[in-house]
């Protein structure tokens, strides 16, 4: 591998920022000096640059089998628009099949990344029937396959939904193995209710999808799964949080000193509700799970943000092609659940985060990168620049403009919610391990460079 | 000065922990990596230890005139001491005398440290008089004597209280100058009752004094100031938070997307008011406003810093020897309010902190040191071990034991209020700007070493 | 029947208290007047006494079928037992069999109730299975039967317990057609598996019953419950409120406009769980669901009801008798569910909540009778002492005292939890209907002496 | 004065409703039956109508001596026009001029009442001026005066504002006495300054009154004096409440078992803030303070009155002329505080709130009279149509139209806010303590008809 000098760039993590040089030794950062002197076999300069830690979107689905079809990016396609955008790792879901083992689950996902993924991979294991038998396994899960998160699906009941006591189990068994539970939160009785309600009433459309799964289920939901991580004293992780709702019972557990993680998504934060209100089958573009919100939500998530009650801006990465989605022409609640986004989150973020005075430098960081990092134990592996840390790293140019479009992205899917989005700031050359990656929009590492990372059990004061 | 190389440390900031040797070069670090082959003017093995980045206590009050006495601590022996702890940064505050000017007061602080501080130091800007004309030197305060910082006291009426229209306009103006307020955050009326009320009955031994000042007016005055900074735009912090009460009035402002920033010092999280309870006159140790709380308290706050809503960890180092506290033998209102804790703050909060599984290492680091230099723009000259900051560097040995004792602390005080505590972790070395202050308990530079620190305009985005 | 005239007592509504001479005419209040001169075919002399309304029991369970055994009242020597104490009216509860129709339980409950009961009863339908079957019933049941209140249980799972969808669907019918939903909040997930793992565990003993119930279980259901209901619009009532946990979400949801309706039960209001704790099989005396809870619980329901949030203190009557309870010897699981309460109920809470100045008269009259006779639509016929109005009165002399045992109560069960308690204030003659009923001790009305009462639609603004 | 027989109506009080014929004798109500075959020295037929109690506005400023001018409306004509309205009796407030005692104004206010009243009155005593003088003062006033409410000002520093001590150490004093503490709760320190500023803007027009009292500073204040009341144990109530956010803080307070009592005005729930915005010198008409707030603030009063928050709908009824309100015509500030309301209150919050569906019938009552009599010791003897009572009874036609206008109100104020209002339900005639009043719009009775009112000391289970 060699080494690799990137100069006169600005380094910049989750606490500091500062001019530096970095000498990179192999697949790790060995020196970070001002004007270093030292030979490497290769050179860059980053003048005028950012040096990030490579994003990591700890929410995505590579390939999900979902709704009879899969998402449309593999983990080859799916983490190599990750590296465009500037996103290194991702954690996706090896998700259980009911009357299943969850063994069987992430052996069945390894097969799907191990060999592909070009950025490197971590798996959360998604429990969705937990018995006798699944607790016997989680020490394995833990110890052996080193996944320390469990998520749990609130939802989609007959499918993925684990009950209140299923849910109750897991935390208590997760609190000795160091474990942490992550949740969909959403109340999957009332939206399948809902549902049903609105297509006995000839209410195909995909509005109807936003209809029936409005910003109460979800805080109910969670204000439930935050009850019982707190009976349990289980470390509990709130995914894709939407609305104002919801960040209201976060901060309601508060006063009870408990502590709740919360990740939300860069769509959550830019896009909104009108979107599935456009005419005919546009708002398909936009159907996931929770849906959209209003902008009230967009500035209540700004300024949790702000608050430190949020922990990781993620993207749910789950793309479906326009005839994928056709699938739900004429009944909304057959459009396979998901959208893209791994690619533009990280410059999303910036753009519309930093550039617009919404967000500082680290804090960046510490929503695209660092937050996930340190609670699902990437780090100081992943999700920092600090000697010793893999070379993961984002020469990131904050004044290059771009456009978005479904016609330049490199993710495998025939859409964008953001097309021609105006961008500024941009991933000019990402570092893999101490490889480059990406440089200037040109893909110098393969199906297969990607590798899997194993993760310690949970520990709270990561 | 030279250079110098720390080989062999565990780097420890707000966010990272990673082994590596430091370089520095002059006042500040040039170079972190592993192993480093670079020859320096000096060396020094700091094998097993932690390399933290030099304390900040941003809540000090050296030679403070108060009630007729001073705090017995100068700028020079209060500072020497926190070399010693690990401090080697304060903001102290520079208070105005009502009925004069603003400039007046931070002439006398500068007096009082210029040519003799040992440690580096800011000042915040203590308003007691808010007025037209105290309006006028704001811009003259932030830009030429480089203070961003504005504290109000909503206690002591007559002395140094200010009205809430003073508080209203103070925040009002800053908004636009990139000031922060500030505030001791007491009602001075309930409390200035209860006290009268108790010596009117009689009452006069040191425990009338948090008799004398419930949590509620705390609370109260707290609300008071988040809901007029709300009205303004304003940023504001709260100083010395000592109880659950005041969170709730925090946490509560969360939910319409406001952002306070909250300060608790040691001895809050780590006494409590049965000090008060202890026979003769022993409970004047603690006599200090806001008094100490309950144990729940002590929890709240302990919560509400891994919840992130404690940026610091301060002292209100303010100490009076018994001789001094004796003024009020007969009349708890007449003890001179304060205590010591320069020296020992840093070195417990690890102790009772990191050592006992409360808080994790770069939460250590954020409270005791990085995040007062974001609020309050020390940073990243201070409060990070980065390339290009000051080489403010605590070589600490957290296997060290040693035992609090006035005996032998160096704070000019004759009691401490932790005298016998056991503790594990230990300043083994003090690194300032490059120069080694203490060495093993010995002090190697004195009165003058310390240069005062001027700071930009507040940035909200730190 | 004939008139009655009774003299001189001081009568107190929800809302009045003033001295009048009460005029009854068959079965209804006629005239009330200062010093009527008017002739009855009786007069009954009330000097001293208070008349009160009738007292109403809104939660009974008279012969309910429970874990293999009845309840071991009957309707007969229920209501007889309520009327020696004051109650002249319940509501008991028709239990709908899953797989069977509301119909079915209704007629069931006719059953053991026509021609048995003594004094006057209406039913809340149970609604334990919701289905589009069950849905076809609701207009029936409401227009007809006259039953406009619904209650679903969240615990029980598998025997009572409705999910969320069910109870959402009901609710949403309901809305439109008249009916309240009134519902046993308690996760029933989380406690099965409390339950469980203590027997598991070996953990058999009465106390164990509390210590599979944490008062979070109840809450979070609560709030769960306050959701849908909010999100449907439908009224909502909690029964057998017991907890400062519970009212917390009652006081939230106040925040979106929501109004929430709360019943206690008198034991919550005196009893705590230490109770669970004494020697032996004593704490089977007290195995009811919800469990008694904490002081700070007495004093949050205490606090909520002179706040205006509690409308009812029922009983939540159910009792066994000891070699009922002792099903449960060796498995705390197993003792029936419930206690006496029906004849003590309105005696205790005069005398330890008039009595003892923790509220006013007229909130006792509140409690005991009006409020639930306006929530269920009882009212004006019961709940009040007013021309037109039944008859059912109770002469309650404020002075007398006597001593509750099981040996004198005339409830079908064979211990009393409130054994030995001193009361203050006695009923010494009950009225209903405008039939002297009881009087000194005596029953002068026997079974099949009370009515069915058939309830107009859920009137929000009663 | 004879005997009175009132047939056919339907008697509303706070808890009933039944159709009953009403004997008179004297000023207080004899009899209430069925049918009554009774003689009366006067008979009246109220079939089709309601029989309410007189109404009760517990805020009022007859005379009110303010910014230079005197209310128009005088004991006289403000009560005799309430009396048309359906309104009996006020409380009006007698207020203590700074740097005097509170006997002079009770002496002074009665010189403006006695003799002059046509409907009864009572006074609340305001304390602006609160000293160890004043605090001799309360127990005379309490008991010989028989006042037992004490209203203080947190606005209109240097006038009638009283700073924090002094309302903590009145509440204090109240506590043991008997007393109840009343507040006008908005910051005046925020609000003076917010004023000043938009004068030297040379923002003069009304508007600017809205735009310089935000609801916060309103909610603060409320805030700020629950908690004051919370430390003390004193009975605290909020006079003309005006928003959700002081609604918040009311709520708040519940948790910790507090119980606070609201009072609203009718313009509160009727008028909004646009008014302000209206062309001209119109927004003058509603220049009062607090200001007309939001609809949602409506929405919020609405829900609070049916969560049984709020006690009270008074009207704060203190009207100027528009050559008065031309005071201000270059100075929003100088504008007289104020509006007419006391004629309309009554019949508007019938036809709003009864005819619209938001409240029920025993609600209004409750509202227009119950409530207040039973806060501030009025009731029995006002408040309710009980045996032994005040025979104040308003005779109300429900199907009645008129149309509110400044032509034909009756109060000395030449507009009317609610000009060309369609208001639905009448009163038709009022009675006085046994005596006809109004009758059809004309006055039976005149000048010195009213009644000074004492009332005991204050009970908190009224």
């Amino acid at each position: 591998m060699g080494s690799l000098l990137i100069k006169n760039g600005t380094v910049v993590t989750a606490t500091d920022k500062y001019r530096a040089d970095v000498y990179v030794e192999g697949e790790t950062v060995a020196i970070i000096g001002a004007q270093l002197e030292v030979s490497a076999d290769r050179e860059i300069d980053a003048s005028d640059c950012y040096l990030f830690p490579g994003g990591i979107d700890a929410h995505t689905h590579m390939e999900l089998p979902f709704m009879g079809t899969h998402a449309s990016d593999t983990f080859a396609s799916g983490t190599l628009a990750g590296l465009h955008g500037g996103t290194t790792t991702i954690i996706d879901f090896a998700i259980q099949t009911q009357g299943e083992s969850l063994e069987a689950a992430i052996r069945e996902w390894h097969k799907k990344a191990d060999g592909h993924a070009v950025g490197d991979y971590a798996f959360h294991c998604a429990v969705t029937d937990f018995n006798d038998s699944t607790r016997q396994e989680l020490v394995h899960v833990i110890n052996e396959h080193g996944i320390n998160s469990f998520k749990v699906f609130m939802a989609y009941k007959g499918a993925l939904m684990v009950d209140d006591r299923q849910m109750y189990e897991l935390m208590q068994a997760l609190v000795s193995l160091g474990g942490i539970v992550t949740a969909h939160t959403e109340n999957g009785d009332m939206i399948d209710s809902n549902i049903q309600k609105n297509l006995q009433a000839g209410n195909t459309a995909p509005k109807y999808h936003v209809l029936s799964r409005p910003a109460l289920c979800e805080a109910e939901a969670a204000g439930r799964a935050i009850d019982i991580a707190y009976q349990t004293g289980c470390a509990f992780y709130i995914v894709h949080t939407t609305c104002e709702e919801t960040l209201a019972r976060v901060r309601a557990a508060m006063s009870r000193n408990q502590k709740v993680h919360v990740e939300t998504c860069i769509q959550y934060l830019l896009l909104d509700d009108s979107y599935y209100f456009k005419a005919g089958f546009e708002g398909a573009k936009v159907v996931m799970s929770p849906p959209l919100r209003k902008k009230k939500d967009q500035d209540a998530l700004w300024a949790a943000i702000n608050q430190n009650l949020v922990q990781h801006v993620a993207t749910d990465h789950c793309p479906f092609c326009m005839d994928q989605k056709a699938m739900g022409k004429d009944d909304f609640s057959k459009i396979p659940n998901g959208a893209p986004g791994i690619e533009n989150r990280f410059e999303l973020l910036y753009s519309e985060g930093v550039g617009k005075g919404r967000i500082g430098l680290n804090k960046f960081v510490e929503m695209s990168s660092t937050g996930a990092a340190k609670i699902f134990g990437l780090f100081p592996r992943k999700g920092t620049i600090a000697v010793g840390s893999d070379a993961d790293i984002v020469i990131f140019d904050p004044q290059a403009k771009h456009t978005i479009s479904a016609e330049t992205h490199h993710m495998n899917v025939d859409y964008n919610a953001y097309e021609g989005w105006q961008v500024r700031g941009k991933t000019r050359t990402t570092i893999l391990r101490g490889t480059v990656a990406i440089d200037n929009g040109e893909a110098l590492v393969g199906e297969g460079f990607g590798k899997y990372l194993k993760r310690p059990p949970f520990n709270p004061l990561h």
